[in-house]
């Protein structure tokens, strides 16, 4: 509701030069404003620190944030980051850990999460030259394909093993190239995980509002090569007291993607197509989903993480929506583009240079749009799981064979071992929902490409999308993971022959190349049916959009570089940042909102009807819990999606908190900053150890968290 | 895919001045260009053809178009205006009339539409001066008052009796009033409607597109208040070819509404937040209703006409923010303002009295957007037909005992029988559905509002929506349009007494204020709980924003009266139109469009698969039917949702086809008509003829439409 009438009173001005005046910014680890921070809060952190916090903050590849919380690899992160983890873990257990949480009584009982990875930051170097080298003398149209083969090369030159994951990183928009290596994890296990209903207490509608009571916690572990939890001296340290009103406090994660240096051409494109086209499609997908959960208790529990993804990005990019709507705000962006431009025509060189850079990205828009839709539906699409690892597998058998900087880039080498973590792992897939969801992707794309598009009526021939669909999802054997056992015929009774080892996923992707050439499973042979159309318009896409426009972006950036200096941060890249801030309440429709919540205020909520139950755990154990204990709480450290699970640490880089949303009017941080409204908003590191002591009885944890010699397993086991 | 990029050479410079070069314009039938068609066409229509072409046009009081096509009352509109009379009868005889057609042999299987009303307009009065002088002296907050009070006197003075019904009409948003005098008819029934795969050939993905093969006709018969049918000399004669490309054509219909007289600041309010939130709404409840057609065929049956209602409605309002979201279609939209401005300033006395309108009614906007939430949720919402019921009982007990002028406006003494008519209509009701969709509609208000908003509260208290919906539904008695017969009680066995009357709808209706503010029945209390504070957000919407918004646009219209004369046609409101044209092709993506289809063609398209699957009754009739008869065609006439089922007729008055959509490109006619892309699209006369003959065997119908002597039951009757 405020939103819409949120004021910007520091915007873009404060981006554009050095933000002196907010504690705006996502900073990278090698170019934090220190000095900044100890102007305004007098404490300078040092390379060592900043190095330690980095080694402590660990990314869950799937696009959240964690950090190392004990000397035995303990992770913490958001229940909503863990959701899949949990979610996959109950269909193998046909438990329901989602709806009655988990909790591992003894390092035994940690089960490990299917296609779960994590990555440590270990070193940065900066690959500006050689980056930009490759593409100097190229045409926009090979600068795409440029650029992908020397950043294969790098990234392949840096991973040396399975255990190593390397990443180029384009900053500023290609302002600057870094070369990001991290230790990388495969065996991430569950700890603990409270119920859905205390960890997303308000469901959809409390989600991104402040007051708040959700204890949105997972805890996980990370173990060895050697099947041992692991040894680190890399973690944060558990605060007494947690954080208090006033302090620094400081955000070590991995914020996804802002939008704070777009050209106006660009947010016009997002105000008026492309985020249209993401809500529509959010929306329809959310009435499907929740429709789909009347199906039943099984269809609502493997239904759920999708339909909580679907409704917390509908209402952020709603909410980003909504502040490019809002003229106020779309007046400064502009106003700041103005000033640049100005600034760029006054000087000759910089004219030269960069001054039709604005004017040629509004032209790669407007071209960009007449490629979407077949972009979406034939590479991004079909929605399926199953159509997913099909897809992968037929371009596996194509891809492995080539180059390696001739590959697309998910098959580069430095991305292969996660490729196939994801492929094969045993995350249970539920073919009723997969025969639902294709079901309603192919009616989305037939409704956006037309009936009458060749690759539709290829995919459809003269059947109803639900007709293909069922026929592909119960007709394919990639859903198993193992050879099928011998059955019988269903019409003639007669045992079957033993069925060959192909019908299993892994097998066939073991069998490699001919065999899967070779494969009739039938949603190999979709698959394979329109791969050639997908990846042409894959490559138009590459080459007259993504290259070009890449080009345009590396031009802004070295303009605004050139006219207001080097003291700035990158838009976000789901790479590791920190921000600072401090605890702070703020203001909205003229009342003061406090900074603080207490576990009190949710039995004050609490009506016993979802999505405002508590859960029996919590009702069982009030009389024991401290009800003024810190829950939630506000700061002013700048974050976006992705940030989710990051620490909250103080100076003394100890854990006060947990981050896991923003509150409503930090939506329009996408586009801007404003430090008077826009709140991160994290669980008190006191709630979380007084429900793990007085709810979930998880001593072990405690003890660990405290820096306690374990009582459990995790010292028993070295 | 082209609406995107359709180019508008000729928008609203044509528009504001008198569109002399296109075919442009939904004319009142009292400001008819006669003499510009000559021009064009050599075709002069004189006042007697316009009254007899505005005689056989009837409006269907739900929002469609239709014609009176016999002396006996036979009336031809689209399968899709019929619908909800298909549905219903589908309902109340157990069978599925959509899937299966419905022809009835004789006029005894003539069945009774529910609650369809049909009006034909007989005379036009100017009341202008009237309206205008009762808010001459009131401020802005009384203006929505005192205009209501007085055309409450005027629309009663006119109404005589219940086969009268009389609307004050505001055109030009306020440039002019016209009393509109209807005869009104209650008792239609359904003749002939063919099955829903060829009425709907093509489904969503081909709604307003073209080439197209849609038979969207469904025969309709007035009956008079002595039961038989109607005697009427108002009838159109067939045309015995039908439309053949360049011909003269003029559609006479009801065009719902259109924007093109808007100001840039609501065009920019459209695009950022009225368009889009509608279009979130949409999209949601498409997903939702999808997926509960899965639940069973009963349940497809009964929510088909709702998905068709928001497929259709989604598909449009797209294709209105695509228009909006073209950028050279806004500029030139802003340039029609700022030349109109220009003309306005340059004139001291016009200067004096409008140069304010435009900023004032920017204004307007943004104040409106803090109500519209609490509106559309408790004044608009909840979305259900039972608890619709529930409020208009609940008011009619307030609203009829006061001063016809101090009433709700559908409160007032003209508008009652079609209320009484409505709510007391045998329209079956279905319990799930209506479970299905109040729980998405409580959740959807509890997400807009809030969860701690006082209505939010009070509606849910501590319960879910789900819980809250069932025990409202289940609870009701108000689907009941008789007392409910004694039964016994499901837990103890015992007869229960006879329930009493006011169990039924009717009879509640019936006893009155005192028995319905005295009933018990939950879903009666629930409207009641909250229907103050609705009727305060209806208060604050029509004294902060409508009043005064009509106001300002009263001073528009006069504005541009005086710069552009008065030479122009009002903006639609689903009143009665004329439009003239042609049967003309067009080209798209650089390739040429024909203008017919044939019968042929959809046989070419069957694939045998919904919604490409043509009915059995055509599959067998194949060999039987001319394959080159015309099918679909496009002319260039100016129309717009609410023209459905429209008359397409000659200069001769004869029937040579039948409106049922726009294409694609159309869709953009909300804020201009571009004369070389938009078209409108129309089932051939010959078409018509051809199916019933050869595929239904309705010769009884053919030889009416011929004007033959009925061989059946119409002549027989009187």
């Amino acid at each position: 509701m405020t939103l819409r009438s949120f004021a910007l009173s520091c915007l873009l001005p404060c981006l554009l030069a050095a933000p002196a005046h907010a504690d705006e910014g996502m900073w990278t680890f090698n170019n934090f404003p220190s000095a900044e921070v100890k102007k305004r809060y007098g404490f300078e952190p040092t390379k060592a620190w900043l190095d330690q916090v980095r080694l402590g903050s660990v990314r869950i590849a799937g696009g959240c944030s964690s950090s190392l919380v004990s000397a035995d690899g303990l992770v913490m992160t958001n229940h909503h980051c863990a959701r899949s983890c949990i979610d996959n873990l109950s269909g193998l257990q046909k438990k329901d850990f989602n709806r009655d949480g988990y909790f591992a009584k003894t390092v035994a009982d940690e089960h490990k999460c299917p296609a779960m990875e994590m990555n440590q930051l270990v070193e940065i170097t900066d690959v500006t030259q050689r980056v930009q080298d490759a593409t100097k003398a190229v045409t926009a149209d090979k600068f795409a394909d440029a650029q992908k083969t020397e950043i294969a090369k790098i990234e392949k030159d840096c991973a040396t093993g399975d255990d190593v994951r390397c990443d180029v990183v384009s900053l500023y928009r290609g302002g600057t190239y870094d070369l990001y290596k991290y230790r990388r994890f495969q065996d991430v296990r569950l700890v603990l995980a409270p119920e859905d209903g205390i960890a997303f207490f308000g469901g959809d509608p409390d989600n991104f509002m402040f007051p708040r009571y959700d204890l949105d916690v997972t805890f996980l572990r990370i173990y060895g090569a050697d099947g041992k939890p692991l040894k680190t001296d890399a973690s944060f340290k558990w605060s007494a007291s947690g954080a208090k009103d006033g302090e620094l406090t400081f955000v070590s994660g991995n914020p996804g993607a802002t939008s704070r240096t777009l050209t106006v051409a660009q947010l016009e494109d997002d105000r008026d197509f492309r985020l249209p086209t993401r809500l529509f499609r959010l929306s329809e997908l959310r009435g499907f989903l929740t429709e789909y959960q009347n199906r039943g208790a099984e269809q609502k529990r493997h239904s759920n993480d999708r339909l909580f993804g679907v409704e917390n990005a509908f209402k952020a990019i709603k909410g980003n929506h909504g502040a490019l709507a809002d003229q106020a705000l779309f007046s400064k962006l502009q106003a700041a583009e103005a000033d640049f431009r100005k600034k760029v025509n006054a000087n000759p060189k910089l004219k030269k240079d960069y001054a039709g850079t604005w004017d040629a990205i509004a032209a790669l828009m407007k071209q960009s749009r007449g490629l979407r839709k077949e972009y979406a539906s034939l590479e991004t699409g079909p929605w399926s799981e199953l159509f997913a690892i099909a897809r992968t597998m037929v371009r596996y058998a194509d891809e492995s064979s080539k180059p390696n900087g001739e590959r697309l880039k998910e098959f580069t080498d430095s991305r292969l071992p996660q490729l196939k973590a994801n492929l094969l792992s045993e995350a249970p897939i539920h073919k009723e929902f997969e025969i639902a969801r294709l079901t309603w992707s192919l009616t989305k794309i037939r409704e956006d490409l037309g009936p009458d598009h060749p690759v539709v009526k290829k995919m459809l021939g003269q059947k109803a999308p639900a007709e293909v669909a069922r026929a592909l999802v119960e007709g394919t054997t990639l859903d198993q993971l193992v050879a099928l056992a011998p059955g019988k015929d269903p019409k003639t009774g007669k045992p079957l022959p033993a069925a060959p080892d192909t019908t299993s996923r892994t097998a066939l992707f073991t069998a490699g190349k001919a065999a899967i050439d070779a494969s009739k499973d039938p949603m190999i042979v979709f698959a394979r049916s329109f791969d050639l159309e997908a990846r042409a318009i894959r490559t138009r896409f590459e080459t007259e959009i993504e290259g070009p426009l890449k080009k345009q972006q590396e031009l802004l950036a070295r303009a605004r570089f050139a006219v207001y200096g080097k003291n700035l941060y990158p838009d976000a890249t789901l790479t590791l940042r920190l921000s600072y801030g401090a605890v702070k309440g703020y203001m909205e429709d003229g009342r003061e909102v406090k900074p603080f919540t207490t576990i009190g205020g949710a039995f004050a909520r609490h009506t016993g009807a979802d999505p405002f139950a508590l859960p029996k755990s919590w009702l069982d154990a009030r009389a024991k819990l401290s009800l003024d204990t810190p829950f939630n709480f506000v700061t002013t450290n700048d974050i976006i999606g992705g940030n989710s699970g990051s620490p909250m640490i103080n100076k003394d880089k100890e854990v006060v908190g947990l981050i896991f949303d923003g509150n409503i009017q930090s939506l329009g941080g996408d586009y801007g900053f404003d430090e008077t409204q826009n709140r991160a908003v994290a669980v008190h590191s006191s709630a979380i150890l007084e429900a793990l002591e007085k709810v979930y009885g998880a001593q072990r944890i405690v003890d660990e968290l405290k820096g306690k010699p374990a009582a459990g397993a995790p010292a028993s086991q070295p």
